[in-house]
């Protein structure tokens, strides 16, 4: 039993979007993805990409995905890595593939100089909580995150002043 | 009175220092902050970087800024605009500085096919939270960041797999 965690390739989007399509089922959010291949690819893999995907491979085969981008504290100045996603096939959990994938891009942090790693989590998922306590990381609960899409986000930028 | 909002230049820097340094004592967090104008000016302005700046003029003189960079969204499988920070001199307040802020930033979101703007909020800031809501804005409060930093993430990328 071979576990690798490697950059993913162009040639790897339908398979993150199948991962993706899982992931949004575990947390109750299908009808939340709108992504198709096309875009996926043009954002993960085209020019100008500004976000990076990881697969775990177990034995050659496909078993999990990661995606990160890199965000920025003005405290400390320099940029840290965010990990949008997570996912591991439901199969093959207990294994330390997710572990895996933290710890791959923990150090590839330290590499880049950047001194954190964050990543969001539902309140519900208690096992995922418990797991991040584990690992030593810091809960921001006193943190709420906004969000301005669709007609909101839309009205707002017809605001925007004549510079 | 004109207010101008303008991408910043590099030697916008000891002034966007300065803000970083008002905000995090308008935050409670000024321990937080260990950036210097080196890091900050390298972050900003240096090849590579990932992070960008706005600055606020009233009448010519710096009022306020705002830092942003572009997160993903696996399920759209777009990038998106994430709003580090954006302050505002306390003098300054109450003449729509803030939302000129929001909106310059949501019009460059459409222009370039982002489809969500997002930003955190100290959950006591209810004034923050009272405009946020006023311009539409959703607010994510089942989502809890986690934050891996210091001796936690460096024990974390020690645990990599050679691959």
């Amino acid at each position: 039993m071979t576990l690798l965690i490697r950059d993913a390739i162009s040639s790897d989007t339908p398979t993150i979007l199948r991962f993706i399509r899982a992931l949004a089922e575990y947390e109750k959010l299908s009808h939340m993805v709108v992504a198709d291949e096309a875009t996926l690819k043009q954002s993960l893999f085209g020019d100008n990409a500004k976000a990076h995907a990881l697969i775990a491979e177990w034995d050659g085969v496909p078993v999990g995905f990661a995606v990160y981008f890199y965000n920025f504290s003005t405290f400390i100045g320099k940029p840290g890595i965010y990990i949008e996603d997570v996912f591991v096939d439901p199969a093959m959990r207990g294994k330390g593939i997710g572990k895996a994938f933290f710890a791959h891009i923990a150090s590839r942090a330290k590499a880049e100089g950047c001194e954190r790693v964050e990543w969001a989590v539902l309140d519900w998922n208690q096992p995922a909580i418990d797991f991040y306590k584990s690992i030593g990381a810091e809960l921001l609960d006193d943190w709420i995150v906004n969000r301005l899409s669709g007609a909101a986000l839309e009205k707002m930028g017809e605001k925007r002043r004549a510079a």
